[in-house]
């Protein structure tokens, strides 16, 4: 399994896909995050619970779930390492990734830096285009 | 936003600029840190000081800070995330990275993980050669 | 120092390498992990114990480390960051790089992170396959 591997210029194109999916992410741009789905997309943001399935579902459960932090102010920072992408049979990518998300809250110097979790995607690119087709996240202290 | 991209030659470039550029930071190779940046070059570790301007300033910045360090052996690692990289109309590149500090101490094995940060930086590239002609660091705890 | 740089390709290949080894460590898929050394290769997890030399004896190295946590169930995550490849006069690459070690315990959702250390490996490159030829660890917190 090591031996396989996509183009470099592709994982490249992975990364820097991730890099700005994550930033709007953190900033709040729920709208921009969604968009970054196929349109029929599915994102499931912890095992067991229902994914939402296409951008307008996505948007909903990231406004939901963002309404816990309404009273506590918090800037979010999705970490992403070892990106290990595989390639389907139907030319997707499978894209295994370590994560940890930074929480830093207003006069506190030391972020809290948890959960550590694993995202599962599978990945569609077309004419250069990357978009997520699914992502489940698994979480390494729920086992 | 999501749809621009800059090549990924360039992408990679700048992941190695920055990975040599910390590690000079961090080994305490000021002068070489220093030269990471343009002759004109700006460099604010924190919103509200005034920027250090010119390769000699920054220089001195990093020698000042570094003293508060004198009689607290630490090593700092500087470690990015995240970076995403926009082309601006002149050529250059505005770059915005994910930062944390660790600080590992003797006898320690827990580092202290802290700040988070962003860096905000201008990047100049010339004949191949990654430069950094600006540089903000704003923190994460500081809003 | 900093004007050296490998080719983009090599850098990103390291890269793939690197996650595919780490996600492989962590799995405890162990025989995989070695197989990413060279056949004489030398694997030595900290300064001043004598290095493993050769795929079985990385092989025993690792399955006697983690007879540590049988008792204690943990999911480990190495982390890399920073990665800088020089060009060696041979052919080879070394390459120094930042890592930090993920524990997270079930039940617990902040997980551990340390040491913080840092790789120091020979990589070989043949026909597009990396392989590490040697890797010394050595911990920020042990000077």
């Amino acid at each position: 399994m090591l031996a396989t591997r996509v183009p470099t210029d592709l994982y490249l194109r992975v990364q820097q896909f991730y890099a700005r999916q994550m930033q709007a992410l953190d900033d709040l741009r729920f709208t921009e995050y969604a968009a970054t789905f196929t349109e029929d997309g599915s994102f499931q943001h912890a095992p067991g619970v229902e994914p939402a399935r296409g951008r307008a579902a996505i948007l909903g459960v990231l406004e939901d779930f963002n309404r816990r932090f309404e009273d506590d102010p918090v800037q979010r920072r999705h970490w992403f390492n070892q990106i290990v992408l595989d390639e389907q049979e139907d030319g997707s990518l499978r894209s295994t990734v370590y994560t940890l998300v930074v929480h830093a809250r207003p006069g506190v110097r030391q972020p809290e830096i948890a959960p550590s979790c694993v995202v599962h995607d599978v990945l569609e690119v077309t004419d250069g285009e990357v978009l997520t087709r699914s992502r489940l996240v698994t979480y390494d202290h729920l086992v």
